[in-house]
């Protein structure tokens, strides 16, 4: 059984690592803030030093960051996996960043002899605890191959998208997909709301038809309770459009339904900050609209 | 068993009486073009010559025509349903139309002592055809109950949706919702393409997630096939759109992401003409990015 290093203890970064604790796997982990850190050692992690220590102990490095930056600055950045990884290991990217820079990356790890696989994840907290993640993998099949007895650990459906970039390519197409079908909802629950129809009713009318969707399912009757509780956060939701909008804007191709949610997620960030969940989307319509979705209907 | 009066023998209310006359009910058939009137006569309807002698000889009116004006004619112009109608029985319109306009025309039934049923349809021909169609039914209670019996006959989702236009209204709820996950599904593929990722793998990866969507799911496998026959039309979708758009103009509320998938349809239609299947939408998104979803990837 391979060892697996493990760089990020986040909210995804964390259940998925104590995944791999169960099933049996040695895991060398390494987090930039300490308690983190603690919680998974006391969980039966190693203890690494930094990115590079942890790349000297493992066989196969995996890291669940935030962002292009924390991504460079864990793999190729000064005290980075690049500075200890062995030849022929494989490093892994389950983070959401940006194709270009997985390109990049992926390049300086081919020149040291080590294949770079980016993987980046859906399904969140609860799928990562779960282990039912659906896994988007980019890069070099025979790495994919490799490390996928790990994967099958962490997620139910793996997908091996093509080369370097595409799973991150993928990823961002999940991302284009979940919040213009936000938007969706949203004007239907808004509208509905103006024209005096009660937003439950109107629901269970359309949810199992042609207007049907995951974000509808899931998330309209939160909307209708006003329960605005993250399952995924606002402010992650525009990280990941920028990443979208600024790899469409490189390839000279609008995306004039994505544009339009991130204006109206910036208006949401600014009156209820970044950490209330995708579904306020809702509330920038409704702002428009000056009513609010489940209030006492008063005309239509 | 109550006696039919059928107004609209199309591409959906000729399967639906079909239905009716299958189960065993009488029906009472009027058309405005003559030689769908003689296919519904060889299959057992009894032959009208107006709305209004339609009215005359039947216990419940149900009304399946395209739009406001239409419905107008059938129901209310000269020679008109409400010229025929007897005390006591009910009005049923199929059809999508204003949810003013049928609070209007409800209005001039229920003077004549006549409830109205507004009842539009989800589930396309096929539907139609199958008896499983959504049914959204605004108007008295009690009204719904007395033609509850051959609502089951043309649908498996009856839903009472409130008040007279209430309806309308869901049946424009669910056209929003299908409209904007349309373009999240436009999006998703061409930003796809354009990045050199193979779109059939991306749907497999992302459609049974978050992202996933009726429309995703079955649309998405056509798009990439370049099939553009029509389940639902451009030209009705725009007609429902035009719908939405207007009753939330009524009511000051703006509806931004189905103003512009609105828009974006407008160029489709200008190609590709409004027979065209609403999947076609990719179309406009595909002119901004100069690729089509499927060609052979030549960047990204």
């Amino acid at each position: 059984m391979d060892t697996i290093g493990w760089i990020g203890l986040g909210i995804m970064g964390a259940p998925m690592a104590r995944n791999l604790l169960t099933t049996g796997y040695e895991v060398v982990a390494w987090n930039r803030s300490a308690e983190r850190l603690d919680a998974a050692v006391a969980g039966g992690a190693q203890r690494a030093a930094s990115p590079a220590d942890v790349a000297s102990r493992s066989d196969v490095v995996i890291a669940c960051v935030t962002a292009s930056a924390d991504l460079e600055a864990v793999a190729t950045g000064p005290g980075g996996a690049i500075e200890g990884i062995r030849e022929g290991s494989v490093f892994v990217d389950m983070s959401t960043i940006s194709p270009a820079v997985t390109r990049e990356v992926a390049a300086k790890f081919e020149e040291r002899g080590v294949a770079m696989l980016d993987a980046p994840i859906s399904g969140g907290e609860q799928g990562a605890i779960d282990g039912t993640l659906s896994i988007m993998a980019g890069g070099p099949a025979e790495a994919l191959e490799r490390v996928r007895p790990a994967f099958e650990v962490m997620g139910s459906t793996i997908t091996h998208c093509g080369p370097s970039g595409s799973g991150q390519t993928v990823k961002l197409c999940n991302q284009i997909a979940v919040s213009v079908n936000n938007l969706a909802m949203a004007e239907a629950l808004v509208f509905c709301q103006r024209s005096g129809v009660d937003p439950s009713t109107m629901l269970s009318a359309i949810t199992q038809g042609a207007a049907g969707s995951w974000q509808l399912s899931n998330l309209g009757p939160k909307v209708v309770a006003r329960d605005f509780a993250p399952g995924f956060k606002v402010g992650l939701q525009q990280k990941d459009l920028r990443l979208a909008l600024e790899a469409a804007d490189g390839l000279r191709t609008p995306l004039v339904g994505v544009s339009l949610v991130h204006q109206l997620f910036a208006a949401v960030e600014r009156a209820h900050g970044a950490d209330v969940g995708t579904q306020a989307l809702v509330r920038a319509i409704e702002g428009l609209a000056g009513a609010e979705v489940g209030e006492a209907n008063e005309d239509g």
